[in-house]
C-alpha cells in the first residue's frame, strides 16, 4: 500500500502545489540546482512560511541556506499530484467544449487519458475525434464494463447535467469533472470537481468594470 | 453612466450568480413562471438565505409566497454578469488548449469574442483557426491598435507565461485570463483571472485516492 497516495491535504494547499511544480519545472529546464522558499515566494506571491508548510505535508524539507533540490522537488510534487499516473476518463457531451478538451493534449501530460466520448447527436455518434471513439449515451454502462473509466467529464448542455451525472454514478465512475454551470449532485462515494470557466468569465468582467 | 455595471460584489457571490442563472435558464425553457429561494436552494446546495442575500445585491427581491419571476431573474442576472456584452479578446499561444478555446463557441455565448490569436510557430502564424487570424507575437502591439482588445487569454507554455503577460500589460489590455499554472504578475490596473484546470485535476486525483 502506498501511504503517500492517501494523504488528504487541505484544498488550498493542493491547489498551490501545481504552482510550485510549474515554477520548479521551469527552473529545471534552466539547469538550476537549488531553490529556496524565499525565491519561490518572490515568484509566486505566496508567503515563504506557507510554502515551507505546504511542502512539509509531503515530507519535503529544504536544507538550511541552500533550499530545496530542484530535481527532487519536481519529481516528488509531480508524483504526489498524480500527474505521472494514467487516469482513464469518459467525456459526456462532445459539443464545442467537449471536443475541445479531447483535442487538448495538455490533459494527457497531466495524467488524464480520455478513452471515449458520448453524445446523442447522430452526426457525431459512431465517429471519432482525434482517435477517440464517440458512442451513443445509451451505451455508457456497457462501455464502462469495457473501459472501467475512473473519471467522467461533463460537458453537456446544462439541462442534461444532472441526468448525465446520474448515469456516471450508476456506471460506477469514481469522479465527475463538471464543466457545466449546473450544481450536480451525486452519492458521497463520487468525487465532484466543478470547473466553471464561465463563472470565471463573470468574475473577470465584473473586475474589469470595477477598474474603470 | 450605468450604475449597475460598477457594483463590486464579493467574489463568492459573483461565483454563485452563474449557478443561479444556469438553473433559472433551465426553468425558463420549461415555461416555469416563478421560483422561490427555497426551490433554488434545494437544487443548488446553497442556503436559501444566502441566495436571497446574493440576489439582493442586484436589487432583485422575491414576492412573499410566490418567489422570483423566472424571466426577470434570468435577464437581470445575465445582464449583470456581462454575458450579453461583447468583450473582445486575444489568445496568446495557439497550441492545444489555445486552439481548443478558439473552437469553443460556448465562450461566445457568454460574451467573449476572440478576435485574434498569437503564436511563434511558423506553421500556424499567418493561418486562421475557425476564422480567427493567427499573428506572430511580435505584432501584438500593432494589432492591439487595430482591435483594441480588452482581455488577453494566456495559453502559452509555462516558461513564456510572464513575458507574455508583460506584453499584454504593455499593450494596454485590461485583463489577463491565465490558463497556465504559472502565477503571473501584472500592474494593479490589470485584472488577473487564474483558471488552473490542471490544478483542479490534481485536487480531483487526490480526492479519488482518499475515497478508496
Amino acid at each position: 500500500m502506498n501511504e503517500e497516495k492517501i494523504i488528504q491535504l487541505p484544498e488550498p494547499t493542493l491547489r498551490r502545489l501545481p504552482w510550485y511544480l510549474a515554477y520548479v519545472n521551469m527552473l529545471r529546464t534552466q539547469n538550476v540546482e537549488y531553490v529556496s522558499s524565499t525565491q519561490i515566494s518572490r515568484q509566486i506571491n505566496v508567503d515563504a512560511s506557507q510554502i515551507a508548510k505546504d511542502l512539509s505535508f509531503l515530507n519535503i524539507k529544504g536544507k538550511t541556506r541552500i533550499g530545496y533540490q530542484v530535481e527532487n522537488l519536481a519529481v516528488t510534487l509531480s508524483n504526489f499530484l498524480g500527474f505521472h499516473n494514467d487516469h482513464t476518463a469518459f467525456i459526456i457531451g462532445t459539443g464545442s467544449l467537449g471536443s475541445a478538451l479531447i483535442q487538448d493534449s495538455g490533459l494527457m501530460q497531466y495524467g488524464l487519458h480520455i478513452v471515449a466520448g458520448f453524445d446523442v447527436n447522430p452526426d457525431i455518434v459512431g465517429k471519432n475525434i482525434c482517435g477517440v471513439p464517440i458512442y451513443h449515451i445509451s451505451e455508457l454502462a456497457e462501455r464502462q464494463r469495457q473501459y472501467n473509466a475512473a473519471i467522467g467529464i461533463l460537458t453537456v448542455p446544462v439541462e442534461h447535467a444532472q441526468e448525465s451525472a446520474d448515469l456516471l454514478s450508476a456506471g460506477g465512475l469514481r469522479a465527475i469533472w463538471n464543466f457545466t454551470p449546473y450544481r450536480i449532485k451525486a452519492s458521497e462515494h463520487v468525487v465532484i470537481q466543478n470547473t466553471s470557466i464561465y463563472a470565471h468569465l463573470a468574475v473577470m468582467y465584473n473586475r474589469i468594470n470595477g477598474n474603470r
